[in-house]
């Protein structure tokens, strides 16, 4: 009998109506075979949460403006911020890196934030690359190197957010671009744009992917691997690119990555765009209020756990589906089963 | 200024768009007008679990057999069952209360079981009202008895769920007399009736409300209080209005009433009937799985926590939910505002 098989018996002998615990019997059979046993734990949970600014915030793209996301990177260390307080609620150790922000921490100042700034913002992608091929790898490793200290914590849970003025933007294009969707089904209101705001912001947009089409995809292969990488480093924040190189790596080591709400589902469509067997480990947290969130965890066939209208960004709905991944644990090691509670069998 | 627009106030103050926290902040909002503050607070919570058997169980309604029910309530004792894990969880104190189950509990063997069993199992309501008058009453006593206990422990959130193998049968017929819906969009699987069974179930229920509406409500002028008294009484489990006495009992004291799945929120809708203004202190756990739940929210104007397709009872839907609760909460007690953070507020 197989893993999953042998997954499956024992959640169905569980002292309750076969399926009765619906998305958690799910969820149990996931982590068992990321961990590969009957009896999975979750150790140590961690969230890593980027930070890094936007070229294209330069065109009027969002209602907040630049400056929100070091002011935002600051608070991060006073522990009144949204993500601060579902990290201590749900026990997840927080890391909050500065990938690319606008701003210069004082590090005596601010030494919460971990400094490995790639540059003061991206380019403005409506005219050129927002970032070099060196700087997309980067904040690839940045990534990676997080999540491997993680590991080396003993953390088998990882969970990634962002803070990045702008950040919609760049996650509708990929999104747009990988799921051949229409670019009008993939824009949204971010932190809160008007119905005005968001035509301007569709305008940009289209401009910006007509330009990229016609001056840098050309010619290369749509779909490829060389595509991919060209698409993400052409629109993508630093702080997307490091979440990419954290969920891939995270992957690798075994760990259960739980995504958040737009932003971190396109870095997450991105990753498995370069690596496909990423979305095994991925569990996700919460379907969002931004326009396209739940159309692009549709076409990647993903049932994210909660539906609370949230969309604060920086991990914070997927942090909050932590205790029912929990619960699936739980159901898997606490439960009785039939036999042990001598209960008649339901069906 | 009003309480209301005070909360308001405040929630939209917090660091982060206005509104981002979607549900989370119409939670905080409902939490604070239930405790009369701007800093409400969720002390030691409960669960109260009533059991009790029903008559029309012996018409074949239900897929489990009547001896599930004492043998969930031994079950329970032993802290295996779905309820347990989750009480322990989220640190609910669990009261399981024998209201009216076949089965002699050896109180010595079972201590965890409190009695307060009106009788064996209901009527059969295929035939005759499931209870008498008084047996009702008594019922609504015991709800509110184990409700008081309750707050003198210091609780002020409480949970309700039921073990009641057939319950599900009483639970649709409530719903379609109340809420005036077509029976066959109130009548579901149950713990996992195939079609045949649906359609059995189906005509039995039929059945019953015809015999009801010619012998028992003729006369009674429709959603009259005596009306609604005699038609729960006629159809309903002792342990379902145990649970509507309870509910009643907690939104007198100004508790938070977590509602589950199908069957309770049946009793908050009978509850409703009773006393509209239970419904201030209602928060809706989970739609479950179970055909019609979803449409009764829907009728009821209740927007529920969470949706994981879970159908186990026990109040297991609503316990998972806590957590989320415990954020709405944690967002109005810890989160920054913008003044003091010294965000730019983002509009």
């Amino acid at each position: 009998m197989s893993l999953k098989e042998e997954l499956q018996q024992k959640i169905d002998n569980l002292n309750k109506p076969k399926g009765s615990l619906g998305k958690l019997e799910s969820l149990a059979l996931q982590i068992g075979l990321i961990q590969q046993t009957l009896s999975p734990t979750l150790q140590h949970p961690c969230h890593i949460l980027f930070g890094g600014d936007h070229g294209i915030e330069r065109e009027g793209v969002s209602k907040s403006p630049r400056e929100v996301t070091w002011q935002q990177m600051i608070n991060y260390g006073r522990g009144g911020g949204g993500v601060n307080m579902f990290c201590r609620q749900h026990g997840f150790k927080l890391r909050v890196v500065d990938v690319g922000v606008d701003y210069e921490f004082d590090p005596k100042q601010y030494p919460h934030i971990i400094d490995r700034k790639v540059a003061r913002g991206t380019h403005n992608f409506l005219h050129e690359a927002a970032m070099s091929q060196a700087d997309y790898e980067r904040c690839l490793a940045i990534g990676a190197e997080q999540v491997n200290e993680c590991k080396q914590e003993g953390c088998n849970i990882i969970c990634f957010g962002e803070m990045g003025i702008g950040n919609t933007s760049p996650s509708s294009i990929w999104m747009h671009l990988m799921l051949d969707l229409p670019l009008e089904a993939c824009v949204g209101a971010g932190s809160g744009l008007d119905a005005a705001g968001v035509k301007h912001k569709l305008e940009i947009l289209q401009a910006a992917v007509v330009h990229y089409q016609q001056n840098c995809a050309n010619g290369i292969q749509p779909q490829s691997r060389e595509w991919t990488e060209t698409t993400i480093r052409y629109f993508g924040g630093f702080e997307m690119v490091a979440a990419i190189g954290g969920m891939i790596r995270a992957a690798e080591l075994g760990m259960i990555v739980l995504v958040d709400g737009f932003i971190m589902t396109a870095c997450m469509l991105a990753a498995s765009h370069l690596e496909p067997s990423v979305m095994d480990y991925a569990i996700f947290g919460h379907c969002g209020d931004e326009c396209g969130h739940q159309l692009m965890l549709r076409a990647m066939g993903a049932d994210p756990i909660l539906h609370l209208n949230m969309r604060l960004g920086e991990g914070t709905g997927a942090l909050c589906a932590y205790p029912i991944i929990q619960s699936a644990v739980n159901m898997l090691n606490e439960m009785d089963n039939f036999q042990h509670a001598a209960i008649t069998k339901y069906f």
